[in-house]
């Protein structure tokens, strides 16, 4: 489900800042809760051990400061923050353009409602149909794009049952033979086939006007296309691999070298055993910020997943039905009398 | 309200850049002002209990010292600038797209000027309505995004009495049966649906001329569509939370590790009351960069909110009314005469 | 006026940088000159002041070695190049989207050439006026836009006498009622408005060519609207501002910081008075660099202004006036006779 | 072939960290596993010889303590991760566009099926040939900008025998005369032609539907014509050259400058075998990043060559064949009855 | 030439590395060779001057190590890598917008080939000429743009007798009259004219069928406007100046600045002549890969220059000429006869 919180803000001030910490539904504390948890109990049980008289001798932890300093010293050999950078900008782009893309059925709607003609109910059949089939084709898609659909559809039988298709439609269905190919084309097909029925039978005035239609479905299915696409070329597999791994590493790293506080490597004078808070501190906003970034990317790389910032695919279907019917029959030439304005003179 | 400063700008001197800077609306200066305040204090105050001999020993301040080294030593384990860069360049392109697609009329309304032809009041009305339902839509749309607008138009009531739609209209809305979904596409139907009616009554000559209207307003639905799905799913959560978070912590941190003033761990040998100023002027510069940067951020996420730089939605729908009946009434087949020109030859 | 200098680098060689560099107008040179005075007078100044025996004495320069040291380290608190970067992009964006949307009339003129046909004076004059009233409107609007096309035309009556509009349409423009907002629609809805009178006289052959050439002024009416939206909302001012305020803090510290010539806190065993010579020339290129840079996106974050490389847009009004009349009058139908060409076989 | 992991990212958790991280095929342990192996040995054999006391004595390993300092104060010298960003970021834009124009025939295939009307044989192959020439167009293409396809169709007789193309068809391209320039043109033509053809003999209702079968065809034109473009004109060869070289000098430099264990010049007090574990395994995780962000470049450099993450082009070429031809062939007409649907009242 | 590499790299692997810096044309090494020589000559030069005891003395010798340390110490106050990325993306950016809109014929020839009927020599002549004259208008863009054609072509009489215009073509150009304005719209307006009077001599069937020609013919235009406006103002001159000479500046600094071979400022304890290599070496990896990403720049910073890699324009034209009459006269209606297909069942 996505997260909403344009309210909170709708002006750049301290409170909106608070309010926006606040929020819990997919938030970085959500994501990061468990690992944060897990690094924070790691980190001190290592603190314990490198502390701790009975575990290791002072030598030993001399020679622990040592080994801490030498991976100190190379710690910025990966080159974390910049992997991160360019790689959240390349999902974000990647996460836009599967919005965008999502598929809306209004605009084909709303020209069927104009340019197909009639109250029979063979027409408002026609009208109907031409909807529901844009609507089952985006079914079809979104099952093998999203998780939560596929919930929803395992089977054909659970798409007709929710409505969207009829029986004999799911045994059409079944009828064409393209091999193991997606059949995604087939209520298209249908879609814009039930447009040239209704031209031949005088529903449509013009071809001219059955072709606008048809525009608008090819459109749809375009977006259900590129949809589908990027489901089954994603970026390639080594780019998350080597960044996802370059963050762990980092930090696992960070367990064994951030224990001892050394100033210019010697321990400072003023003994005090607030020392120890401080790499403790800024490791753990380090694994806030740095792991946080990440998990921004994590979520956002299959945006039709399950992650509570991921597009809400299935309210997107009953949405578009629901919508659909509404415009190209129940709201079929419901056009207000025309009467004059507010402003007329 | 969009505050403008490209007069100030026109040519690339150093006066162009003095007057940027005097500019308080919209300016970052408005947006620290409470923050950049409060840094200051928190700063003093610190700084005071830190050099105060009442207060801790000197003993302790050896500690503090240490302790802000520690800090110091660590925190560019926040990677601030770079976090803040990349999120800055996701924000204003998503900016970019809201401000291209608010939606103006001007284009349709041309174009219902000229192909519905005839100066009877009902054709008059139909051209009138074409155009004000347009803005009606757009109005729906932006009570849901927009708290400017929310706040000018509370209740569907409001809108009436705005004049944006009539009373039977507004009932027409109401009967609209679509579950809970937004009834945003109702009055693009109903202004799509007069073209219907205005070619089957012969206003509008051909059905090209129909359906090129009608492309006008689908194409106006889409920037108003766009817009409400930017508005349902804004960028996932946890990346501004993460980076907000980064920035604020930072500072934070700054209060303590930014007191002592050590060369190279010592303090200098020429003492001079001079040297505390330099952490405090160089924190202060700092905060005004990257929280102003921030800020940058902050107010460009959600442009359709209250801040000095959000888009003026309220206007735009008044705008868009009055130019629209402008033209499509008002200015309707006003050409000018035809006659020779400066340079006919 | 823009500067060209492509044929300075049609290869990459050592000569092309040479040329490149030797240019004035538009250049990093003529755009820094004063500013870059400016700081090398008021570096040499300070410079004098610290060296000079008789103004501080050694006691004070320690100090002051301190104070620089303590500058020193904290210089980087500001992320100034990285705010460039990223701040120079979305200027260069933005200056692309602008240049893209200038406007030109040739495929109107021709296709305004092509589809309405007649020699007769009045289809001349509809010809010429469709033109004409489409670079009317890019003159109302580049008014509003640029300072150099608001200086050439000052008021109405200087658009009458340089030929853009005929009196009696400067009467039908001021009559025109739409309270304070902007007319550039007007000379739009004229051009269009003509081309309905031209097909019901019969001079366009059928709806499908006046549409077309509607849709072509359509197009150029959304170019100007995107560049009068441009300069409605500009890049929120919070963004120069900041960027601009951390450039020049950064030299105002370091006309202070970068006076003591020191290596690890230490003077140079060897004296030498060629050392100072080190910060200042090092400064120096910095303030060329960075300050150029910046130069860079003052000079485009107003591509209508007066900068050497901002648009002509005086020049463009003027062109696509010529251009568009010899288009549809003097170029009408001048195809040459249709003979066979050297390849024919 | 591309490899898919949407499902072991539908949400960001640690698991779905470790499925990615242990898929093999185009992940980056095969992409690097080779390149890993040789750094190792390569490290460990030079370790061995400056361990070693036989090889070198005491006072060389000194001057290659030296020696790799001076190498260790200059690495940063060579802008690794900037580069590897920025040049990422431009390949990965450049591959998203490849992939966005691959070519798919659905849209047109529906197109021709709705608009080409007929049972007969020959309007039926009129149908089929549509289709075919455009896949065929395809296999042109694809045959010369990719070395999978390449090596499936050799000669144009594997064309043929694939049943791509007719051998009559084969011998009307062989017959095209134009120089050494591609022929991707000719069977583009043909399918275009055959919309006249079927335009002429009534098969086709009217010029506007003919138009907009061809103009989907010009539009999967426009995109094997921008494949081919693409293959033309690569990045400039210089960009990958200086990028692939500095990755590869930078490890080669760090063979040498890796090998002593110092802390700030000198070898620790508490001496300890552990210690040169860390430059080991700290330059392998740099090697695993760095070379491994690198990888991903250098496999999307050339999207259509022969990676695990290559585009299947073999596979879109019968794909297309087979969906176009059910479409307009097999699927032709088929629309399901028209009934009531579920949410009918 | 463009210079082509894809089979090289067709899989990521340690040879495609390999195949890719061995080649010679277009690359990294080519655009370097003489800067990289001279650059190798100057360092070594100076360094003969600074370890020469003839020279400079001890003394000397001392100061100018003190010297460099100093400008090490400010060495980075030049943001290169920083610049250089960003200024590098821009470039890439504007090379692929210019590459995009080279202007190819096909899309137009094809449909002329379809829409214009006849095999007359008058309409072929027409067919011919509508192409020819396309291209004629790319070689009067192409002259002012690009060094490569405007060689080719340095007068009209050379078009003309290579056959891209007739001798009353010509004439017909020069009696245009539009000031000192480009005529590149004239033969556009020519190929469109055509177009209108073989509809009127009914060589078309309909007007849709003639503007859809005539839209091919405009956006072909709307490719060459841009290439003329991307010609008429370049990416603003301060931009690359300030970048190149930032690079420049540095290796000049670097010349003196990387002469002393010293360890935290002391010479190393153990003395050996191999000590001076690696800032040599180092110096010269830098260089090489600094000014390589530069050349990039300056290579791709005008297109249509002379570079190896720049747009090959004059082929560009030629192939238009050739492949646009292939289509339109000997190809036209060469349909192989419809016949079953290989999956015909």
């Amino acid at each position: 489900m996505t997260v909403n919180y344009n309210l909170d803000v709708s002006s750049a001030s301290i409170f909106s800042f608070l309010r926006l910490q606040l929020r819990w539904k997919g938030s970085i504390w959500k994501y990061l809760l468990k690992e944060l948890f897990m690094f924070i109990i790691a980190f001190i049980t290592v603190s314990s051990v490198y502390r701790s008289n009975l575990i290791i001798g002072e030598k030993t932890r001399k020679i622990w400061d040592n080994f801490a300093a030498l991976f100190d010293q190379n710690m910025d050999f990966i080159p974390l923050t910049f992997m991160l950078g360019f790689f959240v900008t390349i999902i974000v782009r990647r996460w836009n353009d599967i919005f965008a893309n999502l598929g809306w059925v209004e605009n084909t709607a709303i020209t069927v409602a104009n340019y197909i003609r009639g109250t029979d109910d063979r027409t408002r059949m026609i009208r109907r149909n031409v909807i529901r089939y844009m609507v089952l084709a985006q079914v079809l898609v979104f099952r093998d794009c999203s998780i939560q659909v596929r919930k929803r559809f395992p089977t054909m039988e659970s798409i007709v049952s929710a409505g969207f298709m009829l029986e004999h439609e799911k045994e059409a269905l079944d009828n064409v033979q393209c091999g193991k190919l997606q059949k995604y084309f087939v209520p298209i097909q249908w879609s814009t086939g039930l447009l040239v029925d209704a031209r031949a039978e005088g529903k449509i005035a013009a071809d001219l006007l059955m072709n606008e239609i048809g525009k608008h479905i090819i459109e749809f299915r375009k977006m259900l296309a590129l949809l589908s696409n990027y489901d089954w070329v994603p970026i390639p597999l080594a780019y998350p691999q080597v960044v996802f791994l370059a963050v762990r590493s980092y930090f696992f790293m960070a367990l064994i070298a951030r224990q001892s506080v050394l100033l210019d490597g010697k321990e400072p004078e003023q003994p005090s055993i607030l020392y120890p808070t401080v790499p403790f501190v800024m490791s753990i906003l380090q694994f806030i910020f740095v792991v946080g970034w990440m998990k921004v990317a994590e979520s956002m790389i299959n945006p039709l997943g399950e992650d509570d910032d991921d597009f809400e695919c299935n309210y997107l279907l009953d949405r578009n039905l629901m919508i659909g019917l509404c415009i190209v029959d129940d709201n079929y030439n419901r056009t207000p009398s025309v009467e004059k304005d507010a402003f007329w003179c």
